[in-house]
């Protein structure tokens, strides 16, 4: 398996501004996040305190960060990732389907809006998954539910309809749903996801729907459930003034490090994050 | 006195950054700097990892920075600052030959590249000065060495010339010197200021040259020749991921900070420093 210097997973400001910094130290590295760039950037209204950019609007802003990562030839690569593990001396990253090798990896996947739900604790693995992609294949011919917090998600609960016996899919937002007719969509408030025997469980305001597998697809993942053995302080990652975390070789930048949530500071954060991950790779070479 | 409530000292990006945050949140701020912005900043060839501003030359993205601070009506002063004393709640600094307060200051002032002469410790005020404008009135009718770090510290010189009985200029550069006829300018490479009795002496490679009174002007100061009581570790501002000095109230950003020496890094923590200044301010007004 290739082994890449640097994997950069999230697309909003940190991790652009790391993609930039590692292209310009000539790092091998893969990006992973959206073309969308990042939700919360398209919809901010004006930003009137970037430095280089007056006054300008979150979708104009994602645009003008866009054109540049265009223009240095850096590919964003659009895979969910399920997990970072640290093997000690390297990183597996498992990215859709596929595992992934790097020296270092860079988390700048921002924070999640939504909360856990309290009983999903410990269930990653145990018949709830965060990637429909990745996990897929361990519940062909099953019932499994998809939790879906944007439209974007319904082409996971597509790809499942192929797989699964069925797909029960509960959107967590108000737009419509485009969906396979064989996906069933259910409209009640989540509040909570119980393992209950074999099955686990989906329990709304009005009933509890058991399945056995539930994918709960959120904008990001809270970063211990995505990095097992990562320190966090209150689900932010903690770091040092050299973003690095407390596993060697992984570093963080941007909201996912906590406050203040500023388009500056994550930027910032993550051209630290890469001259650092760029100097820890350097070393490991020697 | 009117106290502001933030003083923010350099206009490289992390001051700049800083100001557009501050002025964001509507704070009663000054930014002291030069519309020069940044000498390295200036000299800066091209920048291929400032998130936002692609492949851009050093000047151009002084120009658009400076536009930027222009747009938001932002004046910059250039007062040079001699001090900042931290008065336990407030801060006196002293910009040119005002005395002015302020709840919190930003110390952003950027590297000196020059290093301290051996002998140069503990001087200030004892015969050495690094501001003329602010410390030239105990020098009336002496005999005074300016040391010019650069041509733009020639001003200082020939302010000087209508007050001192003599003037001596010591250019640190290759530059032709632009002054008064008075101005008596050696050429001679500097490697001391040293105390010897009631006289400063200026040493260079060639001869010791004494004088009642001796101001080194480079473009920054040594921080803690700055700030008295701040701590520092190699000559950088020790600072927390809220860049917090051990000063409550004292904030630092940029290069002061130690490295890397980065646009981005720097904006980022302008932008911290700023955002948590106004946390504090409000705090104390509460």
């Amino acid at each position: 398996m290739p082994r890449y210097d640097l994997i950069i997973i999230g697309s909003g400001p940190a991790g652009l501004s790391a993609a930039l910094t590692a292209k310009n130290r000539n790092l091998d590295f893969l990006l992973f996040g959206s073309r969308h760039i990042s939700e919360k950037v398209q919809k901010a209204h004006l930003i009137t305190n970037y430095l280089g950019l007056p006054e300008i609007s979150g979708a104009r802003l994602a645009d003008t960060f866009l054109k540049q990562i265009d223009q240095e030839e850096i590919p964003i690569r659009e895979d969910r990732i399920a997990a970072v593990y640290s093997m000690g001396d390297y990183f597996t990253v498992q990215a859709g389907s596929e595992y992934l090798e790097a020296s270092a990896v860079i988390l700048a996947a921002g924070v999640s809006q939504a909360k856990s739900y309290p009983g999903e604790a410990g269930l990653l693995g145990q018949g709830v998954s965060y990637c429909a992609t990745c996990d897929a294949a361990f519940f062909r011919g099953k019932p499994v539910a998809v939790i879906g917090g944007s439209p974007k998600e319904e082409g996971e609960a597509s790809f499942l309809a192929d797989v699964a016996s069925s797909v029960t899919y509960f959107p967590l937002y108000r737009e419509d749903t485009s969906l396979p007719d064989s996906v069933h969509v259910i409209r009640e408030k989540v509040i909570d996801v119980t393992k209950e025997g074999k099955l686990v469980q989906v329990v709304t305001e009005q009933n509890t729907y058991p399945f056995d597998g539930v994918f709960i697809l959120r904008a990001s993942i809270a970063p211990d459930q995505l990095v097992p053995g990562i320190r966090t302080e209150n689900g932010r990652v903690v770091v040092n003034r050299n973003m690095q975390t407390n596993l060697p070789g992984l570093f963080a930048a941007g909201d996912i490090t906590g406050t203040p949530y500023q388009y500056m500071k994550a930027a910032g954060e993550g051209n630290v994050a890469a001259i650092r991950a760029a100097g820890y790779i350097l070393e490991k070479k020697k």
